[in-house]
């Protein structure tokens, strides 16, 4: 038979991150102590109300199918938490249960996303998000953004890139890998700017509930058709459950739960009931206590990298991540990153993982461990500096 | 912003199926006592131990992403399995844990067809297939298949429909709706005639182990380059769990993990803890026993129809379906699921959720209830036919 791969699988990069996770495990294998900063997952465990929950649901043994948008009552909760959160009324019908943030935007994706259409994003950004269009036949424009935007789009830059095949904008807010917020006035303005062109807009807002010190604001506190895709892994804590949602225009709901019956038939049942425990005000309590030591940790990593000259201008507002400019020290970021880890066993994640748009001179620092092993990495890359690098 | 929904999600049907559902339960919301013979999950709970393995696994918390891939310890059981129960040797890295075979056949397409391609399937067949085709700007060709060939294609089928743009075929054996397995002679010949053509061949085995007086053969027994669909939702009990597997040929493991990657992160960590127990020999001691309840089941549901007078030239081998032939009492099949869940309350699935091909001739029965449950079905499906329908 063929051996022949699909052109779309093939446009698909690899993350570059994992040749150095795979390093980073065959140097532990050895005997290194590794300090992991290049891992999205925070190193809390899913939060007591939840597991039990989902162990109480097990006792029962009944693990069948749920319906495909998902449990009525977590649909219900969920619309309750956008009414408490965000002043936003929205019927339980909108919102869809699906496998992950990865689950709602392939559904978000495939309900609106024709071949060959471009779909506005920032670069840098998540390199999946690029890879779902390609799945589809569609793709992103990439946009460079720097600083001088936070790392963002903005009304005038949606403006200025939109062209014949432009369908729609996806940001997300926190973003990662800058860790940026999109302020409401201008969020506001994005959005009017897609409206106008009779365009879709797409938000994630999977980081939200982890922001210091802002506010993060939903796009549908601005607009009834943004497609908003959630998740309860990250400020949840839920992340190996693969549980996430979406939340769909009105005009929407009948050919979303069509595509959700046929690609996913529906989520996992037990992460569904555990699910049902995230909004308690028992979890909400440590969820608020993580959220704190979050913003201590990037506020360590943060004065810590400034003070070894690397150069971050703007404040990343939220997400577990700092986007950082290493140029002083390198052209090349990824070699960087690879040096990093083999001199010192300090792993983090190149910038050329999430774009084109001088990824060569960044890298990420996620501040998913303890302050203590944060301390510990940052006297090590002063050391790695101090040497040449 | 606009409301208008991708060509390719308004292309994809709904389940009619789904009306005939919620109809039922509305139906049973004013007290009315209905037997679900449409449903396509077994009545029985998740296996003990496999329960047991998942409560195991919440009581430490660490609910984290596994590798996309999987547990390293569920693949080389399930290549352990394929070992022992088909003496095929199997590297575990072909393996790769899904969300649910509905993600094996995402992730397996995705990595082989391009736009355009077509892939040949027997009409009728599991509507998703040709589905997550159109997903992809591919599509099935729908090849009519009758008793003639147990509702199966065969290599003279694949031979007589082979076109420029078909480039691979996808079968599932046992079938649903219909029951049939390919035997292991046609088998081999239909993946020699798909290996003349340089084409792929998807092997849908999620029925395998469901199978009554008869054996189903792996396409791997005769193939190391196809690409084999399965999961632990039907004969392992784990439906709602959402975890399957998929196989892929050696050359295909790279892109396979980087679609992984980019498509669902992981599969849900709970399950597949849980599915560490599913090849356990308590495990499959229940599970043989409930196959034997199955069968029983069949032939209580299969003797009773034929006794009614619906056509079923073909015996059904396995999974848990009768594909009927009801033009004896109707020649608008839905109309009569309609009716019949009207007058006496059994639902049923109509033949056209399953492809175009005399659709309105057949209706599919699941004999996923009891056997007290089915007996009372055939009653009231006696009653219904003697009231002339």
């Amino acid at each position: 038979m063929t051996t022949k791969i699909a052109d779309r699988a093939a446009q698909i990069q690899p993350f570059y991150v994992m040749q150095l996770l795979k390093r980073a495990q065959a140097l532990e294998a050895l005997g290194r102590n590794i300090i992991h900063l290049e891992i999205g997952e925070p190193d809390f465990t899913t939060p007591a109300p939840i597991l039990a929950a989902a162990s109480d649901f097990l006792k029962l043994g009944e693990v069948k199918y749920t319906q495909a948008a998902g449990l009525p009552e977590l649909r219900a909760k969920i619309a309750a938490f956008y009414a408490q959160r965000y002043q936003v009324r929205l019927s339980p019908e909108q919102i869809f249960i699906t496998p992950g943030a990865s689950g709602a935007l392939l559904l978000a994706l495939s309900a609106t996303v024709n071949a060959e259409d471009r779909i506005l994003m920032a670069d840098p950004c998540y390199p999946c998000n690029r890879h779902f269009l390609q799945i589809l036949g569609a793709d992103a424009k990439l946009i460079p953004v720097d600083a001088g935007t936070r790392y963002q789009l903005t009304a005038e830059l949606v403006d200025q890139h939109w062209d014949a095949n432009v369908k729609g904008v996806l940001l997300a807010s926190p973003a990662n890998p800058t860790g940026t917020v999109i302020p409401s006035a201008e969020l506001q303005n994005i959005i009017a700017a897609v409206s106008k062109r009779a365009g879709f807009y797409f938000s994630d807002e999977i980081y939200h509930g982890l922001v210091y010190g802002t506010e993060a604001s939903s796009a549908l506190q601005f607009s009834d058709s943004a497609f908003v895709i959630n998740s309860f892994s990250k400020y949840f804590g839920m992340t190996g459950w693969r549980i996430g949602w979406l939340v769909v225009p009105e005009a929407f709901v009948t050919v979303t739960e069509r595509l959700m019956q046929n690609l996913f038939i529906a989520s996992s049942t037990p992460a569904q009931y555990a699910a049902l425990a995230a909004f308690e005000p028992e979890t909400l309590i440590e969820l608020e206590g993580r959220r704190a030591e979050l913003q201590q940790r990037r506020d360590l990593l943060l004065q810590g990298l400034l003070a070894l000259g690397f150069d971050i201008p703007c404040q990343p507002d939220g997400a577990f991540y700092i986007y950082a400019n290493c140029q002083k020290f390198t052209q090349d970021s990824f070699q960087f990153a690879v040096d990093l880890l083999e001199a010192e066993g300090v792993a983090i994640t190149p910038g050329k993982d999430f774009g084109r748009h001088a990824a060569n001179q960044y890298v990420r620092f996620a501040y998913t461990t303890t302050q203590a092993r944060i301390s510990e990495a940052l006297d090590r890359i002063h050391n790695f500096i101090a040497r040449g690098c």
